[in-house]
């Protein structure tokens, strides 16, 4: 933008300098200098105009790379879900469950490794959590609090990938 | 930076310009040509540059959506491995069998959402496929088919995650 204005000022000062010049050849050297001077800004403006494509392709290519896995993992998040319900299953015998807890660990591993954690629980917060439910306050739990998380809340770096669905204390 | 180096020179060449003003009409009129010349070359160069510019920025942001999930689908493989492990863990209950085989299949969708398929594994393909072991060929496999594979491979869109562990005959 400011590389923009710059560029204008510049070509105002070739114009004020341009208007000075007055010869007998008036309209033929008009012509030329005239010529010259819609190429040059013409000149001026693409390159400026090519710097910013430059720097907005720059910064969408950085955008894309930094969430690049949000649609994958969006999609994983469901299959940890099942992990979790299924360790909570009743009498799994004890390599049952490793394997379990394995493939959970391998699983939250990829995705920490890609940028994506569990949203915290402690005090509630609108933009990361949805209230499904709210109980009276306890000293354990204060007002404002969150008592208990009934599905875990992800996101991708800053971006939200889903809220965690809570019971609030008020 | 170089920017404004440019402009300079830009101005700096306007400067010369001016100083040549008391020569004949020819030279300054040729001068002014010039000019004119000079910069709409420079801007159709600018203008081109500008257009390559474009292209190269879309294809390069084609690219990387297509295979943006490459990492994260490449790091999910072992969760998938561990996952048929699990599966073939003598004695399971129909619950954890089930539990496991959703997990499996939830998983196995997301990634074929993406892109993400297994590689076939018939006619042994050095590209897809690599060999840990050879057997003699039968009439049920002949040479150079594939007899077992050992580890699945995958690939996203035609690109290889990994290659498939496989015993090929001969």
């Amino acid at each position: 933008m400011s590389e923009e204005i710059k560029n204008e000022e510049i070509v105002e000062e070739v114009e004020a300098t341009e208007e000075v010049v007055e010869t007998p050849e008036k309209s033929e050297l008009d012509l030329a200098n005239e010529r010259a001077e819609e190429f040059e800004n013409k000149y001026l403006r693409a390159h400026a105009e090519m710097q910013n494509i430059q720097r907005r392709a720059n910064e969408e290519r950085q955008t894309i790379q930094r969430y690049r896995s949000q649609d994958l993992a969006k999609k994983i998040l469901p299959s940890l879900d099942n992990l979790e319900r299924a360790l909570q299953v009743e009498g799994l015998t004890e390599d049952v469950k490793k394997g379990l807890e394995m493939v959970q660990e391998s699983l939250i591993q990829a995705l920490k490794e890609e940028g994506v954690e569990e949203v915290a629980t402690d005090v509630f917060d609108p933009n990361l959590h949805m209230a499904i439910q709210t109980v009276p306050a306890t000293d354990d739990c204060p007002a404002e609090h969150i008592a208990q998380v009934f599905q875990k809340g992800y996101k991708l770096h800053e971006r939200l990938l889903r809220p965690a669905m809570v019971v609030v204390s008020e």
